[in-house]
């Protein structure tokens, strides 16, 4: 099937405009907690927002598909228009990205947890007792030592990541394959080795190298009171995703707190912002500082999420509140579109991601207004955006940002 | 384009959850009888379908693509997450299907209609005075007398159906092509040859075999006073669907009375399930007895749609009653996901299916409530369901009964 790609009709069309804002809170869609009542959203007290669901259009977001439950990594390439059913990222490379590490296209790279086993070698903590991050620096350190230069003609990268989690890439030549992790997923079973799943010899040599380093780790790492194992899950290379400037022309930076996220930023192509603080004014003041060098900005908000995993419905309309607090700071830098969305829903009532779709508002000059007059999850089902996959949102914001040329005469 | 397909993701997120209703009412979208008037389904009383719209979500979805008008089997392979587009069924498949034969890969199945010819040889009744099913089965006695052993190294098989219709089948080798129907579609006309127009020696080896018979069977007939010939639609094999058990993990059920949806329900891999009576409380009454023993039951209620047929708006709205009355007695079974819908549209002001998208409620305790208060083409409209494809809807059950894990970390 020959299908003339939307990334490629961006690549035809993009000008020059105006600056566009993508301000994600994560797990922002939500549920009553008991009938007939309402959404986090919609209980939380949001007149900025509700203003500009008045003067732009809302809707609902698909970020995968119908039903489905997205990880932040697939959702968030649906934001950044990229499908995720066709772009797969392992979980090593989005780790990587996220510390800042600087992943070769070559390298492999894999997610490793710090975990116990018992005496029978089986798995009694998948997580090491959630160790703390000075701990997992200390082991990291002491892995370093005993395995930096145990495979010849090859380097071994191990980097912290924070409590009990760790990377590891491998930079060398004819590393490949699909490759199977050695987490067994629940306790009371031993590490699974690592094997690879595409039948090439690529994929076969690299399993074996994988599986030397794993074997000699494990056994730096017998002593260890708590950490006196590992495992390694989502081996996998960069994808080498074409990035935001190259379709779009955008120059685009990421103004995120968590490594996960600045990583999957990375990987289309954003700059990631240094700034101090971890609270929504603090990004928005990263956001002033870096106006004029960038023309698209990805604000990532975390504990919209955190919340809803934790079931705490309050606290979470409270933070909902606390980005409200920061929109006339975000208008009165005269963006030409700002789009206020989650990468998915994670409803307090079910302390979980979930399926529902996502309530996303469009503002812009140019918007064309609904009959919306605030911002929740039962306005956007009746908004102007409609029910549409979210990787429609980027084109869209193009266009009301007057970023895109005319197809065709 | 490598593309991972919708099924291959929901065989990749299945895993157990709770119980799914697909209650479908065949051709329950309607339109007002004149202008400013009421559909059939607004214009029923139903009070419960009414409830679980307000406390779920509903829509609208369209069984095939926009302005398509859609027959019974592919309205059915869209609910059931089959694109009619990319699974084409043979009428002969789903009605031997229906009939419950045991068809074989391998087989070649063709519906038969018993009609009337003039001494010319033009059809003058093309369901020959639509003769009584007693009529049907001794026909097809003598028809199976005359032809089971008349075409050397093949089984013919002849199976009555109902009034007018029946079923041939013949087994054994070599059997394939694309076959052309002996229906010319009119009266006035005479039969068409079967032809084959695939270009492959296996099609027209076929089309000469089916000749035979039929040549063999009119001579058959020839001095009977209404039945004195016969035409053959649908010609064709088992196209070999996936089934529900290997793409969603579930054991399926169908409780349906008429042959062609059973049919349908086991091309999909659902048992049928026989039970006494043809009522929506019967039905009910199975689904209470086979409830343990299934995690997805498709409910089938024809007769909306036959009134539809009829032009009998208030039968049409009184069945859509009936079928309110039992939802309390669904709910008292503790389902995790409830869809009433229709295959396509049926409204009585055309006496016809219609290509409108169908009114659709999902209800589940884990559904996003939208604005509407009741259950009508209106309200769906504006439903937070949207306007969808009809093969988005199966997924979505999946989800609301906790039936899919998350996608991606």
């Amino acid at each position: 099937m020959m299908v003339f790609s939307e990334h490629n009709l961006m690549r035809e069309l993009h000008q020059p405009g105006d600056k566009i804002v993508l301000l994600v809170m994560d797990g922002l869609g939500g549920l009553p907690m008991t009938p007939g009542g309402l959404t986090e959203l919609e209980a939380a007290n949001t007149p900025n927002l509700d203003r500009m669901a008045a003067e732009g259009s809302i809707g609902l977001s698909a970020p995968v598909r119908a039903g489905i439950e997205p990880g932040s990594g697939p959702a968030h390439l649906s934001l950044f228009s990229y499908d995720p059913l066709q772009y797969e990222i392992g979980r090593g490379v989005l780790e990587a990205m996220g510390i800042g590490f600087e992943l070769g296209k070559a390298d492999l790279a894999a997610r490793g947890n710090f975990a116990t086993a018992g005496p029978d070698g089986a798995i009694t903590d998948r997580r090491a007792g959630r160790i703390s991050t000075d701990e997992c620096v200390r082991l990291v350190q002491k892995l370093r030592a005993a395995t930096s230069d145990a495979l010849p003609g090859y380097q071994v990268f191990v980097e912290p990541v924070q409590d009990y989690r760790f990377v590891l890439v491998i930079r060398g030549p004819g590393l490949g394959g699909e490759l199977t992790e050695t987490d067994p997923g629940v306790t009371g079973q031993p590490p699974l080795p690592v094997t690879d799943t595409s039948g090439t010899a690529e994929g076969e040599q690299t399993a074996a190298l994988v599986n030397r380093w794993v074997a000699l780790a494990r056994e730096t790492l017998k002593d260890e009171p708590k950490a006196n194992t590992l495992n390694l899950r989502g081996l996998a290379k960069d994808p080498g995703l074409p990035h935001l400037t190259d379709i779009y022309g955008l120059r685009a930076a990421a103004i995120a707190v968590y490594p996960m996220y600045k990583g999957v930023a990375r990987l289309v192509g954003m700059d990631v912002v240094d700034f101090t603080g971890d609270r929504p004014a603090h990004q928005i003041d990263a956001l002033a500082q870096v106006w004029e060098r960038y023309d698209f900005f990805f604000v990532h908000v975390k504990k919209t999420d955190s919340y809803g995993e934790d079931g705490n419905f309050d606290a979470k309309a409270h933070e909902i509140e606390a980005v409200d607090a920061v929109m006339p700071r975000i208008l009165a830098l005269n963006p030409g579109c700002v789009i206020v969305t989650g990468d998915h829903s994670t409803p307090a009532r079910l302390r979980s991601h979930s399926w529902h779709p996502v309530p996303t508002l469009l503002w812009s000059p140019r918007a064309m207004p609904d009959t919306s007059e605030r911002f929740g999850e039962r306005a956007c089902a009746t908004g102007g955006l409609g029910i549409f996959h979210a990787t429609n949102l980027l084109p869209q914001a193009m266009a009301h940002a007057g970023r895109l040329k005319r197809f065709g005469a």
